[in-house]
């Protein structure tokens, strides 16, 4: 019997995800309607495809969007995160199967009761971060506790960066994602996590001065600075008596201290609006955030007010950014410095045509087993093929995809609002990923607790 | 005619503004009703004043209260900000003439037409810190432009501080009004102003590292950080084309670039809470904010972290807030950092007996008259003399008092809901404030815009 499997939303992320279940299409008896605002979009490849139908859809008109839904045995939900309830509730009316990559609601945790009365799967947060890093995290977690170890310590770490053949600027970082999010991150209180049973805090103004490093093998040195809430998982992965919970995101070595100097000036500030933003040239709006001064030059005044030596590699990745450059100008009206930075970022960081992108994993799993303390470190490497065929979407739609043909093959039996932390969902799925090359490499090491170095110093 | 003045709320700034009024009750005919959630704390002399009558009253009670507005000539409301809308209300229907010393909200501003159409007026902020400063500022800019002069630069710094008999810490400050404030003092968003025609956006982490230096003859040197908005009156004072437009908080020197280490350690952060802050000790609350170490003290870690030298005086300033004390505890439950610290600092900073308060203004006029570039600083100082005679009570309290009694005499002439910048005010107020000892020195400066000492350099 055919499956139909509707996918809401054909955005960047879902090359991978349609390339791989047109390919099942046939083997699996598979049939896909993909329904987005803008069908036209869509690759010919995928659209003209003979498992396939592309229809267009508003999501907020119901009445089409309830017709599909029932149409279908699952449906994938692509859609901005905010719009996945309206889609939920049409799941539950219809009895049918969800899958999503993004983070569950509590509006959609409500739901979980009439999800398990009705023997459905509503699969969530199955994509990269989160999805990958969940599943990689629980098969080692789980392994660790079969075998009779008791956790110590776990940090997980994710970056999407640019490949190496394609890291061409002083920070080591383009856009890969959205840009927003990048210009705007770990705003809106204080970094909470746990490092040798003891709370710790770290406040926006000291988040990116606080880095921890990793080295991959084959691919250099990376850092990372904490995400605003490490102990958000700490329940689902059972971690509750763990010494050390630390979450972060990585990024190539010396980024953060950068970073940090537009911290310390002001312009990722997201709060107000500067007037008059509309044609100041970048180096006006440089100085906005720096004393007044009759003769001072805007660069010497910088350069002392963030004590940046004449040498130090931080005034090159200034200069690249063309923060002293009168010539180039904002075309945001009333934007706030965060929006401003914005646009001076995308000048320099946006990915050129033939760049390529790159996904970072990293985890640390301390424990101790017959009085031992041993630790796992863990990494993956995904890099991406073109502006289309990107890690990112690679990372994202795979697991995705692979999920919703497990619940149609009824290979994940468990009801329910669910995140993929369960044996029956991440062992099928990162063994099929390591076919795409999506490989955890593991690593024993000495365990010497969290930040270890200083122990014998 | 006997003359009936109703004080709302007794609270600490009253004792002058009560005193005042009751020695002026027998030539003015005045007859003062004190009504108060607890009457039994007004001070016997006050009370038992044949010119006053005290009352209990729960301001929520309508009748009550509404009874007690019928009754009088003119109403003082003291209570906080947020109750004085109820009152005003009161006041437009029983055709009452109003005085406070809080900012004038929206919702006060709504009433203006009704205030005017009723022949009332409504006087707002003529306290210190919205009314001393304001008077005392518009009554140069105005005998400036009397004199043909354009204004170019304003400038205008107050601060709440110790008497230097009283001053006794290494911080030089001690609480003297609403410690919350100070702690959560620049918080909410960048601070905004006016240098030499070019607006500046100032970081909340750098606010305290962005001070202004004033030397006040007799009282040594202080230094002020920027207020959130310097441009709050811009149009109120007409200053619309002035190319400098700064006002601050006055500090002793010293202070704000010790502040500035608590911020960024993240202890004035007031977005989160610390699970179990009851019974931590100080010195563990201050490892919250820094990294773990199995084997570095709590001391050498903060040193580091904030690049301490051995022989700062700020590694003092720390000593003496007992941030390193493992036998102090707090006694919060589950607060945020702000409130913890403001804890820790009430140990430190709470005023002895026989302690005594300090208010600074200071005032820069910088204009062009003639062809010519000129400047006058202005200042003045208020000394305290007892916990309940304090400075901050008296240049509160006094200018109400007196504005109320101009309002009585119909020297205040112009009607609806206003604040003190016109002469009819501040004329008589401030002439009659030097006889209490509030004087304003002027002294004639060269004037060389903003940020001047780097001009020569």
């Amino acid at each position: 019997m055919l499956r139909q499997i509707l996918v809401l939303g054909a955005g960047k992320s879902t090359a991978y995800l349609l390339d791989y279940l047109l390919e099942k299409a046939a083997e699996e008896s598979l049939h896909i309607t993909i329904a987005d605002l803008q069908p036209q979009n869509i690759a010919p490849h995928i659209a003209n495809h003979q498992a396939c139908s592309v229809v267009g859809l508003d999501i907020f008109n119901i009445e089409e969007r309830q017709k599909l839904v029932q149409k279908a045995t699952l449906v994938i939900s692509m859609l901005p995160a905010s719009l996945h309830i309206q889609v939920a509730k049409d799941c539950v009316s219809f009895k049918k199967h969800l899958v999503t990559a993004s983070y569950v609601s509590d509006e959609l945790l409500g739901l979980n009761k009439q999800v398990k009365d009705n023997k459905l799967v509503f699969m969530n947060e199955i994509g990269l971060d989160p999805g990958i890093d969940h599943m990689s995290a629980m098969q080692v977690i789980d392994s660790i506790r079969e075998k009779g170890g008791k956790m110590l310590l776990f940090e997980s770490f994710t970056g999407g960066l640019v490949a190496p053949e394609s890291d061409t600027n002083l920070w080591n970082y383009k856009f890969t994602w959205n840009p927003r999010n990048v210009v705007v991150a770990g705003q809106g209180g204080a970094a909470k996590f746990i490092q040798e049973g003891t709370y710790k805090y770290i406040p926006y103004n000291k988040l990116f001065r606080r880095t921890e490093f990793f080295n991959v093998e084959g691919f250099g040195r990376f850092e990372g600075y904490a995400n605003r809430d490490s102990l958000k998982y700490r329940e689902a992965y059972g971690l509750q008596d763990v010494l050390t919970l630390y979450r972060g995101t990585m990024r190539r070595v010396g980024f953060s201290k950068a970073w940090n100097m537009l911290v310390e000036l002001g312009m990722t500030d997201d709060s107000y609006t500067i007037e008059n933003s509309e044609n100041m040239s970048y180096r006006a709006f440089t100085n906005l955030f720096l004393p007044y001064s009759p003769t001072d030059s805007v660069e010497l005044k910088l350069r002392h007010y963030l004590k940046i030596d004449q040498d130090d590699v931080m005034w090159g990745k200034l200069l690249e950014l063309h923060l002293f450059d009168d010539t180039k100008f904002i075309t945001l009206k009333n934007g706030t410095p965060a929006q401003i930075l914005q646009q001076i970022l995308e000048q320099s960081w946006t990915l050129d045509k033939d760049d390529k992108d790159m996904i970072v994993m990293y985890h640390k799993f301390g424990y101790s087993l017959n009085g031992e303390n041993k630790q796992i470190d863990s990494n993956m490497v995904a890099l991406g093929k073109n502006q289309t065929h990107t890690a990112m979407a690679k990372t994202v739609g795979l697991p995705v995809a692979m999920a919703a043909l497990l619940i149609l093959n009824n290979k994940i039996k468990t009801y329910g609002v669910q995140i993929p932390i369960t044996k029956e969902v991440y062992d099928p799925i990162l063994k099929e990923l390591q076919n795409f090359g999506i490989v955890f490499k593991e690593y024993n090491t000495e365990y010497k607790g969290y930040n270890s170095a200083k122990l014998h110093s």
